[in-house]
Protein backbone atom coordinates (compact mmCIF):
# COMPACT_ATOMS: atom_id res chain seq x y z
CA UNK A 1 0.00 0.00 0.00
CA UNK A 2 1.11 3.29 -0.78
CA UNK A 3 -0.68 5.49 1.77
CA UNK A 4 -1.29 8.97 1.13
CA UNK A 5 -0.26 10.76 5.14
CA UNK A 6 -3.01 12.77 6.66
CA UNK A 7 -5.21 12.44 3.66
CA UNK A 8 -7.78 15.25 4.76
CA UNK A 9 -11.31 13.79 5.77
CA UNK A 10 -12.60 17.35 4.42
CA UNK A 11 -12.79 16.56 0.52
CA UNK A 12 -13.62 19.87 0.04
CA UNK A 13 -10.82 21.63 1.20
CA UNK A 14 -8.59 19.87 -0.96
CA UNK A 15 -10.18 19.49 -3.80
CA UNK A 16 -12.50 22.08 -4.10
CA UNK A 17 -15.59 19.90 -5.35
CA UNK A 18 -18.90 19.82 -2.59
CA UNK A 19 -20.45 16.39 -1.83
CA UNK A 20 -23.51 17.80 -3.74
CA UNK A 21 -21.10 18.36 -6.80
CA UNK A 22 -19.83 14.88 -6.24
CA UNK A 23 -23.05 13.43 -5.88
CA UNK A 24 -24.55 15.37 -9.07
CA UNK A 25 -21.66 13.30 -10.96
CA UNK A 26 -22.28 10.08 -9.64
CA UNK A 27 -26.19 10.09 -10.73
CA UNK A 28 -25.12 9.96 -14.33
CA UNK A 29 -22.89 6.55 -13.65
CA UNK A 30 -25.73 4.21 -13.92
CA UNK A 31 -24.82 0.87 -11.39
CA UNK A 32 -26.41 -2.15 -11.37
CA UNK A 33 -28.56 -2.52 -8.03
CA UNK A 34 -27.68 -5.29 -5.61
CA UNK A 35 -28.55 -6.74 -2.24
CA UNK A 36 -25.46 -7.75 -0.72
CA UNK A 37 -26.18 -9.80 2.46
CA UNK A 38 -23.82 -11.72 5.23
CA UNK A 39 -24.69 -14.24 7.91
CA UNK A 40 -22.17 -16.11 10.63
CA UNK A 41 -21.65 -15.55 14.22
CA UNK A 42 -22.25 -12.07 14.10
CA UNK A 43 -25.83 -12.71 12.43
CA UNK A 44 -27.70 -12.39 9.25
CA UNK A 45 -28.06 -9.04 7.65
CA UNK A 46 -28.32 -7.39 4.09
CA UNK A 47 -28.54 -4.03 2.05
CA UNK A 48 -28.68 -2.54 -1.21
CA UNK A 49 -25.86 -1.39 -2.97
CA UNK A 50 -25.01 -0.34 -6.43
CA UNK A 51 -21.15 0.30 -5.17
CA UNK A 52 -20.06 -3.10 -6.52
CA UNK A 53 -17.52 -3.83 -9.33
CA UNK A 54 -14.93 -6.47 -10.63
CA UNK A 55 -11.49 -5.85 -10.04
CA UNK A 56 -10.17 -9.24 -11.24
CA UNK A 57 -10.51 -12.50 -12.58
CA UNK A 58 -7.10 -13.75 -11.73
CA UNK A 59 -8.12 -14.80 -9.17
CA UNK A 60 -11.75 -13.93 -9.40
CA UNK A 61 -12.47 -10.71 -6.89
CA UNK A 62 -14.74 -8.04 -6.26
CA UNK A 63 -15.07 -5.24 -4.35
CA UNK A 64 -18.19 -3.52 -2.73
CA UNK A 65 -17.96 0.12 -1.20
CA UNK A 66 -19.67 0.16 2.42
CA UNK A 67 -20.19 3.30 4.23
CA UNK A 68 -18.54 2.79 7.97
CA UNK A 69 -21.14 4.25 10.00
CA UNK A 70 -24.12 1.78 8.22
CA UNK A 71 -25.63 -0.52 10.79
CA UNK A 72 -24.65 -3.39 8.67
CA UNK A 73 -20.78 -2.72 8.73
CA UNK A 74 -19.82 -4.39 11.79
CA UNK A 75 -22.00 -7.15 11.27
CA UNK A 76 -19.87 -7.81 7.84
CA UNK A 77 -16.97 -7.44 9.52
CA UNK A 78 -17.71 -10.11 11.91
CA UNK A 79 -18.28 -12.25 9.29
CA UNK A 80 -16.13 -12.24 6.87
CA UNK A 81 -18.83 -13.58 4.58
CA UNK A 82 -20.92 -11.90 1.68
CA UNK A 83 -23.24 -12.59 -1.07
CA UNK A 84 -23.74 -10.31 -3.75
CA UNK A 85 -26.88 -10.35 -5.43
CA UNK A 86 -27.43 -9.10 -8.87
CA UNK A 87 -30.99 -8.22 -8.82
CA UNK A 88 -33.52 -8.58 -12.10
CA UNK A 89 -35.39 -6.03 -13.68
CA UNK A 90 -38.47 -7.68 -11.55
CA UNK A 91 -37.07 -7.40 -8.01
CA UNK A 92 -37.08 -3.89 -7.48
CA UNK A 93 -39.40 -3.71 -4.34
CA UNK A 94 -37.18 -6.29 -2.80
CA UNK A 95 -34.10 -2.92 -3.72
CA UNK A 96 -36.41 -0.92 -2.19
CA UNK A 97 -36.78 -3.59 1.09
CA UNK A 98 -33.06 -3.56 1.66
CA UNK A 99 -32.67 0.35 0.98
CA UNK A 100 -34.69 1.22 4.00
CA UNK A 101 -35.13 0.78 7.58
CA UNK A 102 -37.11 -2.14 7.33
CA UNK A 103 -36.17 -4.61 10.45
CA UNK A 104 -33.39 -7.57 8.93
CA UNK A 105 -35.99 -10.55 9.34
CA UNK A 106 -38.58 -8.66 7.73
CA UNK A 107 -36.66 -8.07 4.61
CA UNK A 108 -35.43 -12.25 4.24
CA UNK A 109 -39.12 -13.16 4.46
CA UNK A 110 -39.64 -10.99 1.24
CA UNK A 111 -37.75 -13.35 -0.76
CA UNK A 112 -36.43 -16.76 -1.20
CA UNK A 113 -32.80 -17.91 -0.16
CA UNK A 114 -30.34 -20.82 -0.04
CA UNK A 115 -26.88 -20.47 1.83
CA UNK A 116 -23.69 -20.40 0.11
CA UNK A 117 -20.51 -21.87 0.74
CA UNK A 118 -19.56 -18.52 2.49
CA UNK A 119 -22.69 -19.45 4.96
CA UNK A 120 -24.13 -16.04 3.53
CA UNK A 121 -27.67 -15.70 1.89
CA UNK A 122 -28.01 -16.70 -1.58
CA UNK A 123 -31.22 -15.05 -3.48
CA UNK A 124 -33.19 -17.00 -5.54
CA UNK A 125 -34.48 -15.40 -8.73
CA UNK A 126 -31.20 -13.43 -8.69
CA UNK A 127 -29.97 -12.23 -12.03
CA UNK A 128 -26.64 -13.32 -10.80
CA UNK A 129 -25.17 -14.26 -7.70
CA UNK A 130 -21.60 -14.05 -5.73
CA UNK A 131 -20.96 -15.90 -3.01
CA UNK A 132 -17.79 -14.42 -1.41
CA UNK A 133 -15.22 -14.43 1.58
CA UNK A 134 -13.45 -10.98 2.33
CA UNK A 135 -9.98 -11.40 1.76
CA UNK A 136 -8.79 -7.84 2.28
CA UNK A 137 -10.12 -4.15 2.76
CA UNK A 138 -8.66 -0.34 2.48
CA UNK A 139 -10.29 2.93 4.39
CA UNK A 140 -11.10 5.78 2.42
CA UNK A 141 -12.79 8.91 3.93
CA UNK A 142 -16.10 7.41 4.82
CA UNK A 143 -16.36 4.57 3.61
CA UNK A 144 -14.47 1.02 3.38
CA UNK A 145 -13.60 -0.92 0.48
CA UNK A 146 -14.31 -4.84 1.07
CA UNK A 147 -12.16 -7.10 -1.66
CA UNK A 148 -14.01 -10.43 -1.49
CA UNK A 149 -12.61 -13.59 -3.42
CA UNK A 150 -15.72 -15.37 -4.98
CA UNK A 151 -16.13 -18.69 -3.79
CA UNK A 152 -19.16 -18.99 -6.19
CA UNK A 153 -21.05 -18.20 -8.99
CA UNK A 154 -24.81 -18.50 -9.11
CA UNK A 155 -26.83 -17.86 -13.02
CA UNK A 156 -30.25 -17.53 -13.01
CA UNK A 157 -31.97 -19.43 -16.22
CA UNK A 158 -34.79 -16.90 -16.74
CA UNK A 159 -32.65 -13.65 -18.12
CA UNK A 160 -36.40 -12.17 -19.30
CA UNK A 161 -36.95 -9.41 -16.98
CA UNK A 162 -33.53 -8.46 -17.82
CA UNK A 163 -31.28 -6.10 -14.66
CA UNK A 164 -32.49 -3.57 -12.96
CA UNK A 165 -30.55 -0.54 -12.71
CA UNK A 166 -29.93 2.63 -11.18
CA UNK A 167 -29.49 5.79 -13.43
CA UNK A 168 -30.21 9.46 -13.02
CA UNK A 169 -31.30 8.82 -9.52
CA UNK A 170 -34.12 6.27 -10.52
CA UNK A 171 -34.61 2.52 -11.93
CA UNK A 172 -34.60 1.32 -14.96
CA UNK A 173 -34.78 -1.67 -16.17
CA UNK A 174 -32.66 -2.86 -19.01
CA UNK A 175 -32.65 -6.26 -21.18
CA UNK A 176 -30.05 -8.89 -22.11
CA UNK A 177 -28.77 -8.60 -25.17
CA UNK A 178 -26.80 -12.03 -25.55
CA UNK B 1 -3.79 -2.78 5.11
CA UNK B 2 -4.67 -6.18 6.43
CA UNK B 3 -2.89 -8.32 3.75
CA UNK B 4 -3.72 -11.83 2.83
CA UNK B 5 -0.03 -13.30 2.91
CA UNK B 6 1.02 -15.66 -0.08
CA UNK B 7 -2.39 -15.47 -1.59
CA UNK B 8 -2.48 -17.78 -4.67
CA UNK B 9 -2.36 -16.33 -8.03
CA UNK B 10 -4.86 -19.09 -9.59
CA UNK B 11 -8.32 -18.12 -8.60
CA UNK B 12 -9.47 -21.85 -9.81
CA UNK B 13 -7.23 -23.60 -7.48
CA UNK B 14 -8.16 -21.76 -4.67
CA UNK B 15 -11.76 -21.05 -4.49
CA UNK B 16 -13.20 -23.31 -7.52
CA UNK B 17 -14.60 -20.63 -9.51
CA UNK B 18 -13.43 -20.68 -13.21
CA UNK B 19 -12.14 -17.35 -14.78
CA UNK B 20 -15.03 -17.78 -17.69
CA UNK B 21 -17.51 -18.67 -14.86
CA UNK B 22 -16.81 -15.57 -12.96
CA UNK B 23 -16.95 -13.42 -16.33
CA UNK B 24 -20.31 -15.04 -17.10
CA UNK B 25 -21.27 -13.70 -13.99
CA UNK B 26 -20.29 -10.47 -14.41
CA UNK B 27 -21.76 -9.97 -17.59
CA UNK B 28 -24.87 -9.55 -15.57
CA UNK B 29 -23.86 -6.83 -13.80
CA UNK B 30 -24.79 -3.79 -15.91
CA UNK B 31 -22.41 -0.69 -15.48
CA UNK B 32 -22.04 2.57 -17.23
CA UNK B 33 -19.36 2.47 -20.13
CA UNK B 34 -16.08 5.40 -19.79
CA UNK B 35 -13.32 6.25 -21.46
CA UNK B 36 -10.50 7.03 -18.62
CA UNK B 37 -8.06 9.93 -20.15
CA UNK B 38 -4.77 10.77 -19.03
CA UNK B 39 -2.08 13.34 -20.15
CA UNK B 40 0.95 14.68 -18.63
CA UNK B 41 4.95 13.71 -18.78
CA UNK B 42 3.86 9.98 -20.08
CA UNK B 43 2.06 11.34 -22.83
CA UNK B 44 -1.60 11.03 -23.40
CA UNK B 45 -3.52 7.95 -23.45
CA UNK B 46 -7.67 6.68 -23.00
CA UNK B 47 -9.17 3.61 -22.94
CA UNK B 48 -12.96 2.66 -22.33
CA UNK B 49 -13.76 1.31 -19.01
CA UNK B 50 -16.66 -0.48 -17.12
CA UNK B 51 -14.73 -1.05 -13.64
CA UNK B 52 -15.70 2.79 -12.26
CA UNK B 53 -17.18 3.19 -9.06
CA UNK B 54 -17.73 5.64 -6.52
CA UNK B 55 -16.26 4.98 -3.27
CA UNK B 56 -17.14 8.38 -0.95
CA UNK B 57 -17.69 12.01 -0.83
CA UNK B 58 -16.34 12.50 2.11
CA UNK B 59 -13.48 13.29 0.33
CA UNK B 60 -14.77 13.06 -3.16
CA UNK B 61 -12.75 9.33 -3.92
CA UNK B 62 -13.68 6.99 -7.17
CA UNK B 63 -12.00 4.11 -7.99
CA UNK B 64 -10.80 2.68 -11.28
CA UNK B 65 -9.74 -0.86 -11.75
CA UNK B 66 -6.73 -1.29 -14.78
CA UNK B 67 -5.30 -4.60 -15.91
CA UNK B 68 -1.32 -4.37 -15.15
CA UNK B 69 -0.68 -5.82 -18.20
CA UNK B 70 -2.83 -2.86 -20.59
CA UNK B 71 -0.79 -0.40 -22.79
CA UNK B 72 -1.82 2.28 -21.05
CA UNK B 73 -0.70 0.81 -17.49
CA UNK B 74 2.29 2.91 -17.36
CA UNK B 75 1.20 6.21 -18.73
CA UNK B 76 -1.23 6.39 -16.22
CA UNK B 77 1.05 5.49 -13.48
CA UNK B 78 3.58 8.08 -14.54
CA UNK B 79 1.39 10.87 -15.11
CA UNK B 80 -0.83 10.36 -11.85
CA UNK B 81 -3.53 11.99 -13.54
CA UNK B 82 -6.72 10.84 -15.33
CA UNK B 83 -10.46 11.44 -16.21
CA UNK B 84 -13.28 9.59 -16.37
CA UNK B 85 -15.76 10.79 -18.86
CA UNK B 86 -18.77 8.82 -18.49
CA UNK B 87 -20.26 8.28 -22.01
CA UNK B 88 -24.02 9.25 -22.96
CA UNK B 89 -26.23 7.06 -25.15
CA UNK B 90 -24.80 8.50 -28.69
CA UNK B 91 -21.30 7.95 -27.88
CA UNK B 92 -21.13 4.26 -28.23
CA UNK B 93 -18.83 4.88 -31.60
CA UNK B 94 -16.52 6.32 -29.40
CA UNK B 95 -16.67 3.64 -26.90
CA UNK B 96 -15.13 0.92 -29.73
CA UNK B 97 -13.07 3.33 -30.95
CA UNK B 98 -11.41 3.45 -27.31
CA UNK B 99 -11.32 -0.07 -26.63
CA UNK B 100 -9.84 -1.35 -29.93
CA UNK B 101 -6.06 -1.19 -31.42
CA UNK B 102 -6.57 2.21 -33.00
CA UNK B 103 -3.44 4.47 -32.07
CA UNK B 104 -4.04 7.00 -29.63
CA UNK B 105 -3.51 10.55 -31.82
CA UNK B 106 -6.37 8.84 -34.18
CA UNK B 107 -8.90 8.25 -30.82
CA UNK B 108 -8.29 11.40 -29.73
CA UNK B 109 -9.41 13.12 -33.04
CA UNK B 110 -12.31 11.59 -33.21
CA UNK B 111 -13.82 14.35 -30.41
CA UNK B 112 -13.27 17.16 -28.76
CA UNK B 113 -11.43 17.56 -25.33
CA UNK B 114 -10.57 20.56 -23.19
CA UNK B 115 -8.08 20.45 -20.35
CA UNK B 116 -8.50 19.35 -16.29
CA UNK B 117 -6.98 20.74 -13.69
CA UNK B 118 -5.16 17.71 -13.50
CA UNK B 119 -4.16 18.04 -17.14
CA UNK B 120 -6.19 15.68 -18.28
CA UNK B 121 -8.12 15.81 -20.96
CA UNK B 122 -12.03 16.33 -20.65
CA UNK B 123 -14.58 15.14 -23.03
CA UNK B 124 -16.95 17.69 -24.15
CA UNK B 125 -20.53 15.84 -24.62
CA UNK B 126 -19.67 13.57 -22.24
CA UNK B 127 -23.15 13.05 -19.64
CA UNK B 128 -20.24 14.10 -16.83
CA UNK B 129 -16.81 14.07 -15.99
CA UNK B 130 -14.48 13.43 -13.09
CA UNK B 131 -11.09 15.26 -13.30
CA UNK B 132 -8.34 13.32 -11.06
CA UNK B 133 -5.52 12.90 -9.50
CA UNK B 134 -3.85 9.54 -8.39
CA UNK B 135 -4.16 9.16 -4.31
CA UNK B 136 -3.67 5.74 -3.86
CA UNK B 137 -3.80 2.10 -5.40
CA UNK B 138 -3.74 -1.61 -4.18
CA UNK B 139 -2.65 -4.28 -6.32
CA UNK B 140 -5.27 -7.82 -6.81
CA UNK B 141 -4.05 -10.53 -9.24
CA UNK B 142 -3.79 -9.13 -12.45
CA UNK B 143 -5.45 -5.76 -11.76
CA UNK B 144 -4.45 -2.33 -9.98
CA UNK B 145 -7.34 -0.43 -8.21
CA UNK B 146 -5.91 3.09 -8.43
CA UNK B 147 -8.08 5.18 -6.15
CA UNK B 148 -8.57 8.96 -7.21
CA UNK B 149 -9.22 12.14 -5.51
CA UNK B 150 -11.85 14.39 -7.48
CA UNK B 151 -10.17 17.83 -8.27
CA UNK B 152 -13.50 18.94 -10.94
CA UNK B 153 -17.23 17.26 -11.66
CA UNK B 154 -18.32 18.09 -15.22
CA UNK B 155 -21.68 17.94 -15.92
CA UNK B 156 -23.69 17.89 -19.99
CA UNK B 157 -26.62 20.64 -19.74
CA UNK B 158 -27.91 18.12 -22.62
CA UNK B 159 -28.75 15.15 -20.76
CA UNK B 160 -31.42 13.83 -23.79
CA UNK B 161 -29.03 10.71 -25.21
CA UNK B 162 -29.55 9.45 -22.00
CA UNK B 163 -26.27 7.15 -20.62
CA UNK B 164 -24.60 4.07 -22.42
CA UNK B 165 -24.33 1.21 -20.27
CA UNK B 166 -22.77 -2.16 -21.23
CA UNK B 167 -24.80 -5.09 -19.96
CA UNK B 168 -25.47 -8.95 -21.21
CA UNK B 169 -22.11 -8.36 -23.89
CA UNK B 170 -23.60 -5.61 -25.11
CA UNK B 171 -24.41 -1.85 -25.21
CA UNK B 172 -27.89 -0.55 -23.67
CA UNK B 173 -28.67 3.30 -23.62
CA UNK B 174 -30.60 4.21 -20.53
CA UNK B 175 -32.47 7.15 -19.93
CA UNK B 176 -32.82 10.17 -17.12
CA UNK B 177 -35.78 9.94 -15.04
CA UNK B 178 -34.91 13.08 -12.65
Amino acid sequence: MNSVPNMPLSGEAMTGVSSKTYRDGMSRLGAAVNIVTTDGPAGRAGFAATAVCSVTDTPPTLLVCLNQSSSVFETVMANRALCVNVLAGNQEALSNLFGGKTPVEERFSAAKWIYGRSGAPVLEGALATFDCELSDHQDLGSHRVLYCSVLDVGLCEDTAPGGLLYYGRGYHRVGLTG
